[in-house]
């Protein structure tokens, strides 16, 4: 099936079933159909047709919105995927640091959750639709997470120190995300979570002992939590085994 | 200039200046030469006429070890740099675990050193030498790092929290290298050593608050710290930062 109705550049009425859509939405409707393809399989076994079919539209269509074809149609949906998994870092500049990244880690885990396979093939690599570019992407989101944490730390100019633990912090979330995806989404998604939370605080505490500026943030932070919420609770169940190093003080 | 004595398949005398060497020597040469190329250079930027010179031999002699040409070397390389890596975690077995990791990390960052462009380029991705066969390598090392790693925590049968707790500071080593090299090897080696020390003391302690066989790896580690130690370092260090959230109790 073919058509003349691919979204403002007709004026004629719709044909073949097609709902009139502007560019932008006709855009957007097939970069959803291609990250919802591409959410649940690796590059390699999502065809052009598939995408056609998904957004219910004709091949041709597609490729005159992505004249590159699937690779261009790749790239730009890993974008509308970048543009998501930046979104879940830039949490509310208010309360506890621990609830605002339990928050953050809710809305990111939600997306690796509903985008497994496509997550999976771009950050284990090999793919061939893997480019510097997809690269470049990746590398950003990775970025722009850590500076909404950075934010959160609520530090003017974050040294290299603060930059680096916070820079790893974010692979290990993804490394974790992976493994998690890996072993059958175990543990619950809540527990990796928390244990996630308990890994930033545990990580804040340690850059604390050898640079000042991650110590004030450290201590900024922790004077915002209570004993109810996460670092509370890390806290007391550290207790037991760091009491029994007393050896160590 | 061409050549006859390729190793073991030629009994005549060496000519044009060559050495005798066995194949598996020759074998060793080459790679050795193309490991020094690859460390310094991006895949893209290393021919294998770069290879021949390095090695003192001629391209021919090259392809005739490489019939796969530049690709099959750079796998080669790889593997032998591999190879070096999981050795690196591979520390006798006594001692308190800081000193062990410690000792294991000069290891690796001494290789991520010597190897910067290559070890950068590998793993950014998106180089067009990388392949599913390289990815797969790449996570061999991981993996094999991670073995060696929880045979130190002596943990006869690892449960998976204990196993993404000991993967995720893998990453994380691996992150913080790569943010090394970006920022012009700052800090100074022994610190970032130390920092990423201080890290898996910090992550095994809080992985042993919601995991109870962590808890006894952790408890059993820090049995064996001294107070002189990494471990007693980090604990006096900690103590002020934590000792001001006495609230979260």
């Amino acid at each position: 099936m073919t058509t003349r109705t691919t979204g403002s550049t007709t004026r004629t009425a719709p044909r073949g079933g097609y709902r009139r859509l502007s560019v932008a939405e006709r855009r957007g409707q097939l970069l959803e159909a291609a990250l919802s393809l591409f959410a649940h399989r690796a590059p390699e076994d999502v065809s052009l047709d598939d995408v056609a079919e998904a957004a219910g539209v004709s091949r041709p269509l597609v490729y005159r919105y992505f004249p590159g074809g699937k690779q261009q149609l790749y790239e730009a949906a890993l974008r509308t995927a970048a543009d998501e998994l930046e979104q879940c870092f830039a949490q509310p500049q208010t309360g506890p640091l621990t609830l605002r990244l339990s928050r953050a880690l809710d809305h990111y885990l939600a997306f690796v959750a509903g985008h497994a396979t496509g997550f999976s093939a771009l950050l284990q690599g090999g793919s061939v639709a893997d480019t510097s570019r997809t690269t470049a992407t990746v590398d950003e989101v990775r970025r722009a997470a850590a500076e909404q944490i950075l934010l959160h730390l609520a530090v003017p100019e974050p040294g290299p120190r603060l930059r680096m633990m916070v820079r790893t912090w974010i692979t290990a979330v993804e490394a974790a995300s992976l493994i998690w995806l890996d072993e059958g989404r175990q543990p619950a998604v809540a527990e990796l979570r928390d244990w996630l939370v308990d890994h930033f605080v545990a990580l804040l505490t340690a850059t604390a002992a050898t640079d000042p500026q991650t110590a004030a943030a450290a201590r900024a932070a922790l004077a915002l939590e209570s004993a109810e919420g996460a670092a509370g609770r890390l806290a007391r169940r550290v207790l037991p085994v760091v009491a029994e190093a007393a050896h160590l003080l």
